[in-house]
């Protein structure tokens, strides 16, 4: 059994699929380093988007036992939390109901919350990455409507101790690596605190062994 | 057992939830429609935000059996696929490798397909109902998107009959009801046809009879 991982570790799709499969305690698997740096952009090469994935973008996981090549963060994470549902965390819920609360909160992360944060991020982060110039009025504008997402998500969890219930998921762990980048390197970290049940709700998900040694991994030497 | 659906006859993520239904063979529905026009607009008062959808959009379905409120369509629509996996149509795929490539392209519909689609719709034929000034440039910026996005389709479909492999799935019920109106309304068709496999996959997946129904079902009187 292997389980290829082929991304960035600057890049918060990829480590989406690694905080999920270090949740899920599985540490034997394949780290395979896409070189996204230009001139080189080896995501964009005709054999990367022929084999691997067809939009020329990370991450992409590839597993032995099937021979399945896959592509899409969020669609590698459930394919992951399905096969090893009998180790470490579990990630889906357990009855048709919390499945389908994690469901749900997948897509509002999906859906509400990582287009704004997505913007922001490509406006401050990743500017120089796309080759833009980053617009402080795009930023300004993304971040009035994150606040507004996170007026929900503070109501919500009021009542909830994490976003499908009282068990972390899958779609608390979806918000993870971009969030983190949000508060730490965009110093947005301001609309999370002012909120006193996302903030620990934050605190909470964001201390949690499994990734703090992704981003230990994010730090380490080497590609 | 009763399953009520709130949504609007005229929107497209309603109509998904009502084409999913109609491939499971589920008749006996409630259908709870809401009022999204101005000045009632239901959907934004603060009972429907409170009770139903906290971000006031739909649809939401109810299910009585486990006295279950959810929303966002793609996470109702894959509810209903595994509580009807024994009827109908199966939507979701059987092998954990189907299962995986029917959740890779759910992905890849709503990340990169819905986006351009969105905008177009918002800037043709949903314009007035969010108060907006059509703007030309931006149904041209995301018709280029799109058809990047298309070339990709193309490509996959010459060589798959469906997006997930040779059965219809979730992944290309998805697109049913904002394509459709990008075609009929819209008049964007022309991106379609020209791709060959991606004309004849939609010329398929559309002339499926649940389709049909939803949109008689559209076009019958009342809300
Ligand atoms: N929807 C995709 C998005 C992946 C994505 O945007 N990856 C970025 C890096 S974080 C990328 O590869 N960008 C390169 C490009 O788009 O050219 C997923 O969830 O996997
Ligand atoms: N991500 C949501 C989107 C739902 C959505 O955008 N619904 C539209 C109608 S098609 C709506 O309620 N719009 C009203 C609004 O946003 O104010 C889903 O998939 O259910």
């Amino acid at each position: 059994m292997t389980i290829t991982v082929y991304g960035s570790k600057i890049s918060t799709y990829t480590l989406r699929v690694l905080v999920t499969l270090s949740e899920l305690d599985v540490r034997d698997y394949k780290w395979a380093p896409v070189n996204m740096a230009a001139p080189v952009k080896e995501h964009h090469s005709h054999e990367f988007k022929s084999n691997l994935q067809p939009f020329g973008q990370v991450p992409v996981m590839h597993d032995d036992d099937c021979d399945l090549t896959l592509f899409e963060s969020r669609a590698i994470a459930r394919y992951l939390a399905e096969k090893f549902h009998s180790q470490g965390t579990p990630l889906l819920g357990t009855t048709p109901r919390e499945k389908a609360l994690v469901n749900q909160w997948i897509e509002v992360e999906s859906q509400n919350f990582n287009k704004p944060v997505g913007q922001i991020l490509l406006h401050t982060v990743f500017s120089k990455n796309y080759g833009i110039t980053g617009s402080p009025e795009v930023v300004e504008e993304n971040l009035e409507k994150l606040e507004k997402v996170l007026d929900v998500y503070e109501a919500h969890l009021a009542r909830s101790k994490y976003l499908a219930g009282d068990f972390f998921s899958l779609a608390d762990l979806h918000h993870l690596p971009a969030t983190n980048l949000l508060i730490d390197v965009a110093k947005k970290g301001h609309v999370f605190e002012s909120r006193p049940h996302v903030s620990s709700w934050w605190k909470s998900i964001s201390s949690r062994p499994a990734f703090r040694d992704c981003l230990a991994f994010q730090k380490s030497p080497g590609p």
